[in-house]
């Protein structure tokens, strides 16, 4: 059994209303950002479990995601290992 | 102009209390979770932005950041182009 860092990020569905997005799209408006199309809110999760694998890591993430962390209807979910995050 | 859509991480710094994180934690526990070591929640918010160039685009989330989507006193942030970060 191993240790791992697990990246979880839940992002409301595209065409969803996001309140949070739309009142930080309009601050940012507000302090002169004109660039600014969209913004979208979501959630960053870090998960630290020990697992066999780095697979069985990210599986039971997914899982997690499904039973408790992500709405299914209104988000969607992506789980990464958090050194593979971070080197992006 | 192009436009870039980044994705920016707030992370409660390490140390700080963070109740949304205990309440998930006690939750994967109760729900039979029993390897999750720690959970901590910041927000992921994705912006479509136009800018001349994909630095010049970073170098705006990070302003963002520090003018008002982190709180420095308690939260870290990171920025990456949302390309590279779905390639993680």
């Amino acid at each position: 059994m191993s240790q791992y860092r697990l990246e979880v990020r839940v992002k409301p569905r595209p065409g969803l209303l996001d309140p949070q997005g739309k009142a930080i799209h309009h601050s940012l408006n507000s302090l002169g950002w004109d660039g600014v199309a969209d913004v979208r809110v979501g959630k960053a999760i870090y998960i630290d479990l020990e697992a066999e694998s780095a697979e069985s890591a990210i599986a039971a993430a997914e899982e997690m995601c499904r039973k408790l962390l992500a709405n299914p209807v209104t988000e969607d979910f992506a789980v990464a290992l958090e050194q593979e995050a971070a080197a992006s």
